[in-house]
């Protein structure tokens, strides 16, 4: 099953609160889906996911096709079974992570042939077997194989790859079996507002349930990818869930919530949380710093996570340098518990129609960033 | 505070129930500490330690005192609270640690001289110092600055390390000045019976709360190991806790328990879990093996583990190959729960008078071995 539901508007920018009903349960939206790139979200339990306030999580089906394998996660009970998250799962479909491996992919009309960066063994995905292994896995919300350009990209290039996005959305579509499971498009066309038009209108024609914007956050400078993303989204249905895919900071959440997106993923909390480099509302802090040596304070005060709770600055430091495993748990558990706050405190401030008022410091910093590359040269 | 009482005593062999009351709370021995060599045991937190039944831990007074220091610890106010663990703690002194530095360090009357392995810098360990350093870090028991020597050593140096052990240890009682922290002696001797007994002869002499049986298993046979314990054991007081230091195997714990000891640690649970060897009623398993891609039973049937009551043996290798954090994880909580488990069972069966029984099954292997390493021309 799948509905989704906005039940509240923002009146002054485009953000809306809603709910998306999957078989797996219900996620409020604006939703950040924290990833689980190999069947996990790195250094997580699925109880401590449910704890940082996740509802929904995204994986790799390239990850899984290639390593364990469908079949083998199909044979356990599918993807929530074998990694124990009983909650609605998104997967991508691999096309991100295939044409990142560049000059080790060959794209034709049927697919695309690649080497796998585990064993150099050659594969071929086409829209047709994505969807069949995203079947396979069981999850909720699978994604069609696109064509995703680097930017910048030539106009033809992105031309040539949205037509073959929408052909393959087409294809995809049609390859669908499975009734518990929803499939949602992606608009590409690079960073050329009349190739995103385009590719939206050619995918709302198809009907699909949700629409995510895609190939951006791929070389070009974020001010570029807001302009993009604000154009783009405009030609997509109100009543279907729009998901940006790949971003992002916490600014940028509030400022793509405002353009009307409701879900996003990505690998920063975690990533970051790995390295060292933690959220706070006052910006990001790198806990390796010398500073923090003594520092007998919770990374964040105030802050409600486990690690805020029980560990202070300096002993979070110390396991950073000493290079302890319970640095990247603890770290990470804070960064998603941030990310998590940030999209409960928006939709809160939807609930309560106000916004506007809350996203307005970060609107306005986007301004500034606007007016700064504008002075840079950008093309914007 | 400092207390330890048998409760029980086994009929058959030398095992005995008891509890320690230490100024951090109770133990029930015989005890196994998980090892948390940097302020924390690899990969868990201390709510999961609580989890798993543990009831001390013991930490590494040489790392600490070389990162982040124990000046730095104090000031955060004490290990337990630095690391949020508020159970006892027992720190090992470092002898063993910079003993193991082999040529980086040097040894006079007065202390012995190393080169830290982190940045090269000169430090003195003296007895008193080392003492200062555990009582800085607050810690429960503490244990004496000794001198280690690897098997097979020569009797002259055995005895020479054994009689500056000593030596170290009177002064060490002198330096003591907080009176919520005990001091444990450590008994040497290498493999020679004499001198051991001269050694715990003389400790006991100096009055110490509790005695460790060092120097053990750092080369010599498993039956050697045994017999050298075997014997040292019987000239320490029946009324102090035992400690069989850096021991051991699950089979190996019984054997000893049997012998009388107390207290152990070893970071075999821990580090075994993160190269993916797993614990089991029927033996060890190797969860990397692929005959585990597709098994969907937990690592033991039964085990009230977290990790056996939510994953399956094909999630816990895949996981393993994918080199996830979430694996060392999963595994280091199952093993420490086997061996908490496995201690559980031994007080159990002490209370209830039926140890010798529960224990048969591994002294009975125990004499398979001793037949084995004789017929190889071992000396025991």
């Amino acid at each position: 099953m799948f509905r989704f539901t906005v039940t509240q508007w923002d009146s002054v920018t485009n953000a809306r609160l809603g709910q998306m009903e999957t078989s797996h349960g219900v996620v409020a939206t604006p939703a950040f889906m924290p990833v689980a790139t190999q069947g996990t979200v790195k250094a997580t339990t699925p109880h401590e996911l449910r704890e940082v306030g996740a509802e929904i999580i995204l994986s790799n089906s390239y990850h899984l096709y290639l390593r364990p394998g469908a079949p083998l996660i199909e044979q356990a009970g599918g993807l929530h079974r074998f990694m124990g998250w009983n909650g609605p799962i998104l997967t991508d479909s691999g096309g991100y992570q295939v044409f990142s491996l560049k000059d080790l992919c060959r794209i034709s009309e049927e697919g695309v042939q690649f080497r796998s960066h585990l064993d150099g063994s050659k594969h071929l995905l086409t829209p047709e077997t994505v969807v069949r292994t995203q079947e396979r896995l069981g999850v909720d919300i699978a994604m069609v194989l696109d064509e995703c350009v680097s930017a910048p990209g030539s106009y033809e290039e992105a031309a040539r790859a949205r037509a073959l996005t929408t052909r393959w959305a087409a294809r995809a579509r049609s390859a669908q079996r499975r009734e518990d499971q929803v499939l949602f498009a992606i608009v590409q066309g690079g960073v050329f507002p009349d190739l995103r038009e385009q590719s939206a209108r050619e995918l709302v024609g198809l009907d699909f349930p949700g629409y995510a914007v895609g190939g951006l956050s791929v070389g070009e400078s974020p001010v570029v990818t807001h302009e993009v993303a604000r154009h783009a989204v405009q030609f997509l249905p109100q009543e279907r869930p729009r998901y940006l895919m790949g971003v992002g900071l916490p600014e940028q959440l509030v400022r793509y919530v405002a353009l009307g997106f409701d879900m996003f993923d990505c690998v920063l909390p975690t990533r970051n949380a790995r390295n060292g480099t933690l959220f706070t509302a006052a910006g990001k802090l790198n806990i390796r710093r010398a500073e923090y040596a003594t520092d007998p304070r919770p990374i964040e005060e105030g802050c409600a996570c486990y690690t805020c709770r029980h560990f202070s600055r300096a002993y979070l430091r110390h396991l950073a340098i000493a290079g302890e495993i319970l640095s990247a748990r603890l770290n990470t558990l804070h960064n998603l518990y941030f990310y998590q706050q940030l999209m409960r405190s928006m939709r809160t401030a939807l609930a309560e129609g106000r916004f506007a008022e809350f996203a307005q410091p970060f609107l306005f910093s986007m301004n500034m960033e606007k007016n700064n590359e504008r002075e840079q040269g950008w093309q914007i």
